[in-house]
């Protein structure tokens, strides 16, 4: 394509309202274009980039035997009522009458209709594994869409969902879904990890996210240096404590902290360290109250609390101080688990614990030397805790990376969850009625090329990974008034997209300087750039945004050159 | 593709709900299936014809230098109304609340989208002529929704927008896109015509509806015998009559006609035929009376009616039998022209009619030999009627035949009509500010593919055009337990897919009869029968699903020659 005939509208300056850098690069490049809040029009070099990852989708997804289909975006309300989601699904389902009054709603995942469609169609264990996928936009009414493409309303996914005879079945299909993603985000040519994921309360089953690694990123990720483990904060597992033979037991001591609530202050005033100190923590779990006890310097991971006490993160919050005073009498503070009447879980580190300090239950004192099943009992001792570099790798033993991931896919495995609730059962091979097992896997799409923009960029603008670049060769004509300049341009232009490159050809009537900005801005793999040393000597400079490396050589050479370099970039994956 | 991995869920008896031809194949051959009223899914086959479809339009709208790109289907309200159209776009268009209180709508068409998007960020007369397009899912909150994808809620749309400094260019642009649509319905193998549609009270402007010619069609297409002319109802202007020397003008005589009020009856009791006698219809345009004059055997045609009136076809009506005893004082059945003081329209026709019946104002009678000039006159004589297959040809006076059609595509010269409303103006090379030429281009992507089933198919089945078919080539393994056979079949299937033809194997455990029921159902162009004749003569038979020929060759020649069958089928057009 030519650019002059291109609506690429850049942009000088960064707009204000984007505060992450694929979100300011995306509006200067002109890829994409705000409608109103969290909806973006993708532009033809946005789409290019899109239509890039779809691509790579979907090729990955019929080699591991899916099937695409397609389905409605507009869903019934009646289908969300069956799997109990009409309720529970917040304010992002966006919900409206039709006009024939009829409840339905812009559908932001499709459980519910594919489980209805294959309840309809199939009926027999030997019709099974169906694996189906679509690539669809979806909507979400996010309160604070934001992040451009990363936390849009309206956005592009692929979403695929899995239907096995057995348990099985499932798991094998689930690891085909695995490889595919290691696949396609490999092809797509970013560094990403697959880490495990929480799978909340659906027993028995699980789940990993792949995180696109850059700074940017909105989620930590835990990442073994030695070994191939990797996980959100979430799932992180902490390894217990090694047992040690435990020092001698010192006398509970109960000591004035005049005014010292917070774990900084009373250490301090101690001249101890957090390490030595535990701290009571009061949640209410379903307006229950709970103590939760945890050395002075680690921090409660909500989603392992959540799954120890058996609740959902909605119904699980930390308890106000006027809750904290009326369920223990204590002011928030001074707590401890000695003589408390709430139900108490510890988290594994304090089995290492010994003659540490904690509230003392009483208005400015701590005590000092406690230790548990001395001093105190606890209903549960298991991990709550997050995560630190400080802890070592759970599969190895190997030191631990914390990094920050933009999750781009999840894969999942439902079990029955949404097979039971809409009674979608087949006959397996006794006769007898049984649910399909169901797995999941959704992949951001548009969230993706967002994604590799905040992993390869520089102040200078975006660098794509070749596979995904809506182009692959920029080709500069910097004298659009020379005869001899414009005519090699064109003649490699030519050459190039004979070859099937996919080029753009600035002609346009700018200076130098501009199309130079543009070139980078744009973040197109190769430049090439046809001017002074072509009347000179005949050459021209390919030059590769990422490297920054050029390269001179007979513009006869050049189109060969930039045919291997292509190829060598969109090799697949071992 | 193996057919037993396949979701093709076909069904033996044809669901009641379907009314037309495609509707119930779609449904048996498990292409589609309805999930709420005009609300489908796509199955793989039925999305694998629509991309079919797709793939055509965007290389020829690429090649006609349009570009692709991608708006919201979320659309502000705000932008509807100041085109206006959010308070006179009907029930169709689905408006609903966010959940922060803002007005939205599900996007039926874009034209307000696409004109705010180029307001803001195209501003010279250097960076037109634009062309850019989508494929998009779209909806229109039907009353009625029916006849399967020919009349969804929701469906698949390509729709185009182009901007234009100079009413020549837009001109070219209609004309470019005029090209692209015939080449794309070419390429799809469908017989169809681009008819002349009217253009309603846009001034100045044209436009084209592009008809798949089938018997099943909604719409009355007239089409000349002789040269290219073609135009749907609406426009198909009606040529002048020859003026001839009038005969002898006879007495106006009154006649009693008791009871008899329809032209039919009239006519018979005064033994003369509909051709010699007006009728004189009451209109209510926006609310006030107006009489049209007809010739007996003659309709009116309401667009050109409510263009000659200047009035909107919602806002125009058959006058009720109290409205007209109301405004003329003569009951339904005996109205006539002479002495109506409302104003009268009377159809060109009456130019060339001499001593004609009309009606005499007075219940039970009429008059014979009533001529206009001498015993009435009326404000305008033109084109009003419906045209017949006895009118000729208005480019070439050959004769004309009345046929029927499905409109899949639509093209528009839209003038400055949106870039007017939503103040969309560009600098021209004067410096003055200009509102952009618009034109807009439909077509009907998922209605396409219906169309093709509307036009393809027999008792058995789709007979699908090789380029839009799902598969081109179904190959039926009819012995899966024979071993040789088998392999025969998976090696033809191996040489087929590595030469790049779209095959389906039909590897189930089913009777052969079963399999030619299935294979002729999902019309794929071209099957390939491996059997008893393999066994015996080692050869398999290609039959043509379109014509029925069959070919009988050893299998070692098969795969070349179905290479053969469908390169030729993809020859692009002249």
């Amino acid at each position: 394509m030519r650019f002059s005939q291109l609506l690429i509208p850049t942009l000088k300056e960064t707009p204000s309202e984007a505060e992450v850098v694929s979100h300011q690069l995306l509006l200067r490049a002109g890829f994409i274009r705000k409608l109103s809040s969290g909806i973006y029009s993708y532009l033809p070099l946005g789409l290019a980039a899109i239509r890039k990852v779809e691509r790579i989708v979907r090729e990955e997804m019929n080699r591991a035997g899916a099937q695409e289909l397609l389905l409605p975006m507009v869903q019934p309300g009646d289908l969300w009522k069956e799997s109990g989601r009409w309720e529970k699904y917040g304010p992002e389902l966006l919900r409206f009458t039709d006009r024939h009054g009829r409840k339905s709603c812009l559908g932001p995942t499709h459980e519910e209709v594919i489980t209805d469609l294959i309840r309809l169609n199939v009926h027999s264990y030997k019709e099974l594994p169906l694996n189906l996928y679509q690539i669809q936009t979806k909507f979400r009414d996010e309160i604070r869409p934001r992040f451009g493409l990363m936390r849009g309303r309206e956005f592009i996914m692929k979403d695929g969902y899995s239907f096995d005879a057995s348990e099985e079945g499932a798991d094998a299909t689930y690891r085909k879904m695995h490889e595919a993603y290691h696949r396609i985000f490999s092809r797509c040519g970013l560094a990403f990890r697959a880490v495990e994921a929480d799978t909340g309360t659906i027993g028995g089953s699980f789940s990993h996210e792949f995180m696109v690694l850059a700074d940017t990123g909105e989620d930590t990720v835990v990442i073994c240096s030695k070994c191939e483990y990797a996980a959100n904060m979430e799932k992180a597992r902490c390894l217990e404590p090694p047992a040690i033979s435990p020092p001698p037991l010192l006398a509970l001591t109960k000591i004035e902290t005049p005014g010292k609530k917070k774990v900084a202050a009373v250490t301090e005033f101690l001249n101890i360290s957090a390490k030595e100190l535990v701290k009571t923590l009061v949640y209410m779990a379903e307006d229950k109250p709970v103590a939760v006890l945890l050395r002075g310097d680690h921090e409660v991971q909500t989603v392992k609390l959540a799954n120890a006490l058996g609740v959902n993160t909605d119904n699980l919050r930390l308890a106000e101080d006027k809750e904290i005073f009326d369920t223990t009498g204590t002011p928030s503070g001074y707590l401890g688990p000695i003589g408390l009447t709430i139900p108490v879980l510890a988290d594994n580190e304090l089995g290492r614990m010994h003659n540490f300090a904690i509230g003392a239950n009483e208005k400015n004192f701590h005590l000092l030397n406690a230790n548990l099943h001395r001093d105190f009992t606890v209903q549960t001792i298991t991990d709550l805790r997050q995560i630190t570099s400080e802890d070592l790798c759970p599969t190895c033993g190997g030191g631990l990376e914390l990094t920050r991931g933009i999750e781009v896919g999840h894969i999942f495995k439902l079990g029955t969850k949404y097979s039971e609730a809409l009674k979608a059962t087949f006959l397996d091979n006794q006769g007898a009625e049984q649910p399909f097992i169901m797995g999941c896997y959704g992949i951001g799409v548009s969230r993706t090329v967002a994604a590799a923009i905040e992993q390869n960029h520089d102040k200078d603008g975006m660098i794509f990974p070749l596979p995904i670049a809506p182009f692959q060769v920029i080709l500069l004509n910097l004298s659009p008034k020379d005869e001899a300049i414009s005519a090699a341009s064109s003649q490699l232009y030519d050459q190039l997209n004979k070859s099937g490159i996919e080029v753009i050809l600035d002609d346009r009537d700018e200076r130098p300087g501009s199309k130079f900005k543009d070139a980078d801005l744009l973040g197109i793999p190769y430049r090439v750039m046809v001017g002074k040393s072509f009347s000179e000597k005949g050459e021209v400079e390919i030059k590769d945004r990422a490297t920054g490396t050029t390269l001179n050589l007979p513009l006869a050479e050049a189109g060969a050159k930039l045919v291997a370099l292509v190829h060598d970039a969109l090799a697949p994956p071992q």
